[in-house]
């Protein structure tokens, strides 16, 4: 029988974070797209928008005003979907077929910069480290509030997300619950901090116990190139195409030397370094198919600050998180082909054609240059 | 304090079936759309197609010819996901988060009907039950393949959902593992059928022990109108929008008055019920919007048949699945505004704003002749 090739035969990948297996079809890349294909977006935006509700000093939605604001912006939004304390709390179940929680929290946007055509892929390094001094500044604002456990910080971008307004913004939803997938990869990082893995030179997580993620950047650090998942690194981080990926150009980005909790745990070094690499990231992702390249991003870390930023304290079994950043997007082919996640993903599990070595090498190969400015 | 109301607070609600929270805003249906729009459907698709490549006597992708079928018609997908066996056979991870499977298997493809136009909305019962009939076929040959141990069943229907060809037609991937959704409802299953849950008048699953979904069952047909999450009920099956759904006008279909692990396992009286009710639910679905309704449909059920159809025996594990099927239709407000499923979804957890009461309330309103057959 012929020898297993990752890049030829069909194959399952476990993803260790979830659980989940994803399903690999590398056999199937040449396959002809039939499915739909996206609208082409609007390259040319303006500086200022009038009619946009994010641009400065003009009113939103919900009647009121923004300021005439110089840097990042943030205001409570609109539409919430959760309301502050305290919540009417929901009767016990009357089966627990059907279980109920109250839940209440707050849904702030974050307004990256003035300019309504600059994303992260555009903004200077000094602007990005403003968005990285903005998430800190809300998690450890919201993150202390009473009944909080969880601040899930996010930034959905491109129509074909779904987000309506290209003006850079993202959104931090604070909640009196840790949420399903926050919750699942926690469990995950305390399985494996409790597991008795072949000790190698990674750092190490509280009480010097194994660290998932820690391990995981390590092993990617040291793959042989041909193998390589890593799209770009730096002294601090390091940004693969995770062996599991689902989404065809998935990046995970996770800070290497050092167990880190979350974002309040920083060096000032390490919030350089960070805002550097969203800086490649972004524009590689821009370059990939010459266009403003539409992602889900999610920070997980420790669900609230540690108390007193006691981030070193081994008894608090919060720190066994490990601070990263996901990036799913959606483009396929091209600015206009897509990947659906439907049919057999929806019912069974995830399935993807390319390989995240593939993704990883095209990555690679873009530019650190943003096509927009290379001319 | 303000007495709990799930039709006006924020709540979550637990997927007993997967251990997953949906957050519910329900304070929130009334913000405006902002997000893309979709562009319309062709609503006047010819009989016969000849740039089809599923129109009956057609040249295929692969280069293969159709026959002129006169009912359904299945044949092996010219670009399967997966390939048949033997599979090389992947080596031992190098490292526990590396972890690779190799996977065999075969994806079918089952048209529904020569007739270009008619999908399952506009069949006429016997034809569904043709469908139902072939699903039961693909179903017993490919789950006695050697290796094969789980045979997903799915339809992934219009252009939103990625799908490539409005010609009525299904898929059946058949795989040497069983799939991850699956493997964690399954697992469910059988914890709750381990569990020691309040004595009712439901059907019970093998051993006289508690089946979770038959339990559910008959908790939605008993539930007060108000509540009322049921959307059409016959004398075998329920259609309902289940408390935990994630899509917006999701659909739950269970056989109600036994236990049933498979589709194999249906008697001649519970095949045609389910042709009725699938009519049902699908011409509801176009009647909601006044258009061909987009979704993906699948079906859960016993990983494979029974040896010699021995579905009564208490001792085999495998019979504590119980026979579901999943719709799961993108469209939220309109033919053209569909939920994307993006940002925090993807980060936390599933959210939606109209709650499944309000969603069941719609679809029960909805007529049961199609649209286009009415005037
Ligand atoms: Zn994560
Ligand atoms: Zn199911």
């Amino acid at each position: 029988m012929e020898e297993f090739d990752a890049e030829t035969h069909p194959h399952r990948r476990l993803n260790p974070l979830t659980n989940e297996y994803v399903l690999v079809s590398p056999h199937r890349t040449k396959r002809p797209w039939l499915g739909q294909t996206e609208a082409p977006q609007i390259l040319d935006l303006p500086q200022y928008d009038p009619a946009c509700y994010l641009c400065p000093g003009n009113p939103r939605s919900g009647g009121q005003q923004n300021p005439v604001y110089e840097h990042t912006y943030t205001f409570v939004n609109d539409f919430s979907a959760v309301l502050p304390a305290p919540a009417p709390t929901s009767p016990a179940a009357s089966h627990p077929l059907l279980t109920t929680r109250s839940v209440h929290g707050t849904c702030d946007v974050l307004i990256f910069h003035p300019r309504h055509d600059l994303t992260l892929a555009r903004l200077v390094i000094p602007d990005i480290e403003r968005v990285i001094e903005a998430w800190i500044r809300i998690y450890k604002q919201r993150g202390t509030q009473e009944g909080i456990k969880y601040v899930q910080i996010f930034e959905n971008k491109g129509a074909i997300m779904g987000c309506s307004n290209p003006h850079p913004h993202g959104q931090v939803w604070s909640l009196s619950d840790v949420p399903t997938i926050a919750a699942t990869e926690i469990a995950s990082l305390r399985r494996y901090s409790l597991s008795d893995v072949t000790d190698s030179a990674a750092p190490k997580g509280p009480k010097g116990r194994p660290c998932l993620l820690c391990e995981y950047a390590h092993i990617e650090i040291a793959a042989p190139e041909a193998e390589a998942r890593v799209v770009v690194k730096n002294d601090r981080w390091v940004a693969v195409v995770p062996w599991w990926a689902t989404w065809p150009f998935e990046v995970l980005l996770l800070p290497y030397q050092r167990h880190v909790p979350s974002i309040a745990d920083l060096t000032e070094d390490e919030r350089v370094a960070l805002a550097e690499i969203l800086s490649k990231i972004t524009i590689k992702y821009d370059n990939l198919f010459s266009c403003s390249f539409a992602y889900s991003m999610g920070i997980h870390q420790r669900p609230i600050p540690a108390p007193e930023s006691d981030a070193a304290d081994d008894e608090d079994e919060d720190n066994i998180t490990h601070l990263h950043l996901h990036f799913y997007p959606p483009l396929l082919r091209s600015a206009s082909v897509k990947k659906f996640l439907v049919g057999f993903e929806l019912m069974a599990e995830a399935q993807r054609d390319l390989t995240p070595e593939q993704a990883a090498r095209k990555l690679r190969a873009c530019s650190e240059v943003h096509y927009l400015h290379s001319n």
